[in-house]
């Protein structure tokens, strides 16, 4: 009997969202990728598309809560799920509690941009109306590479 | 000659601004209106919509500054200004340091929801990539009347 590595297989809306931020990475933008999900279903995909739509909004999380919201024609998904590639800046966390997102699972870490465990760490504001249960570093190794090979092509 | 008050004409942004907040009372959203503003000239305005659009994300100041971003065909807007009737949220005011909003205007303070002067105080944290110019109180009596009419007439 060999010595065998256990691969511990991605969850599969992880797994789709970081095929989201490699289509990112195609189109020249920063690499990051979200998913909703509701019951065990993907309501929503997207990338990071800030310089294509002309939209400084337009963050991976944004635009998957955006489409979720329509899709379920509620401006509240509170039986949603959030998965995203990397820790949400500011901006994508105040709009997930706007949402009422139940749970939140990111991959990377962002000490620079993050505000869920850096910065503002606006889940734990006194005055934040909501607070998803938050599941961070799952898929880490590969959002991390992803980014990391992104920004070392462009310098 | 008698004891005249001076009466103050509020800059006509946020005359605008109060006037898109109105129209959102009137839809029955949270009466909130923005104005992206470049050199004079008015780029977008709108009122706060969440409900109507089924977009958690639809604040007055995000669709302001995405109707702006799309009429000039950029996501910076280094050289805009943002007036709203309230004192930003935390998405709102990740969004604003995203877009590189030269100069913030706003109107009523927000003990609860802010995160301008309150709670996370975006603006102040180390981390934080732009920080825009401040400018508060403008038209806050106007603002804050429309907040309260609306809520009182919801209880």
């Amino acid at each position: 009997m060999g010595h065998g590595i256990a691969v511990i297989p991605l969850p599969a809306p992880m797994r789709a969202a970081l095929d989201a931020a490699a289509l990112a990475a195609a189109a020249g933008e920063v690499p990051v990728g979200a998913v909703v999900m509701r019951g065990g279903r993907i309501i929503a995909i997207s990338s990071n598309a800030p310089r294509a739509l002309h939209d400084p909004t337009a963050h991976a999380e944004i635009l998957a809560i955006r489409a979720a919201a329509v899709a379920l024609g509620t401006d509240r998904l509170s039986d949603c799920d959030l998965w995203v590639t990397l820790e949400p800046c500011a901006m994508c966390a105040g709009a997930i509690a706007h949402a009422r997102i139940a749970r939140l699972y990111y991959g990377a870490s962002d000490p620079k941009g993050g505000a869920v465990e850096h910065g503002p760490a606006l889940f734990a504001q006194p005055t934040i109306h909501h607070r998803p249960e938050v599941f961070p570093g799952i898929g880490e190794g590969q959002a991390a590479a992803l980014l990391r090979d992104f920004f070392a092509a462009r310098r």
